[in-house]
């Protein structure tokens, strides 16, 4: 694991934050997702414009029809539920970054687990998802109690530092 | 302040991370500045593409060249330093706000303030910041530590979780 140990436990979390793609099949508690949600609504935006919404996908065919507007979604089908992220009027997709990052470290920290996914397909998630025209919905969060077993992912490394920073200029 | 108090001081921190205006003129420690840049490594991206990478900007003429290139960078000016996000290739916008998060939230666990800026005329920062073509600079991260008085953000409050969630479709 990377990072010395002993720094805070929120760094460790932010370091340690990986995508969990196997889920046990329990939904999650009203507490938990409440304090998910308020991670999420409670995330910094651009001039604090918060042109954003989610939408929290717990039917099961609904779930599906979502998973099929994007290309790696099976672990939004392993999932009890999801949060779609709602890219509104003039806000930034940076911002919907900041606050898929914000829901999936508050879960961490709470014992759930997540995975980003994509809709490549986001004209079919718009209309799956009954979102109106000039918002967007490229991405979302599916989200569970971790399986008993997890599959380590295949994906878990990262470029060294030396290629990730340069100084002053590129 | 949102949020039980009986929740994870990781959860805490992701609800309380504000964007800080006002810092010391002290220059970062360099296992901060380490630590910092470690989490922004290690941060998640779509199927692991790490397509970004990050520019340190701690010269205060390239600083003060890099604030010129958006309309809110008066927290820059103020900053001892400055981290650029460069977007590369295939890489997300969203991935670009993921690492910007995990910057922000490691920096908070560490004691260091972070301010987001948005480079408005990215086609001039690219220039200024010697970036290649096809890579692209919209975003960076003001840090240092923060000053003894910090003023409050006339921008602090959030929309009511009834607007900003739905539930399973718009």
């Amino acid at each position: 694991m990377p990072g010395p140990k002993n720094l805070p436990e929120t760094y460790r979390n932010v370091l340690r934050l990986r995508a969990v793609r196997d889920f046990d099949n329990r939904p999650l508690s009203d507490p938990d997702l409440h304090a998910i949600l308020e991670a999420g609504r409670w995330t910094g935006s651009s001039k604090n414009r918060q042109s954003w919404s989610v939408i929290v996908v717990t039917d099961p065919d609904q779930k599906e029809r979502l998973a099929e507007t994007g290309d790696f979604t099976d672990p939004l089908r392993r999932a009890p539920m999801a949060i779609a992220l709602i890219q509104e009027g003039a806000g930034y997709e940076f911002d919907i970054g900041r606050l898929a990052q914000n829901v999936m470290l508050a879960a961490k920290a709470i014992g759930v687990a997540t995975c980003p996914v994509t809709f490549h397909r986001h004209e079919e998630a718009a209309r799956v998802l009954g979102i109106p025209d000039g918002k967007v919905c490229r991405y979302g969060v599916a989200l569970g109690y971790p399986a008993a077993e997890i599959r380590r992912s295949q994906m878990s490394g990262r470029k060294p530092l030396n290629e990730f920073v340069h100084w002053n200029s590129y």
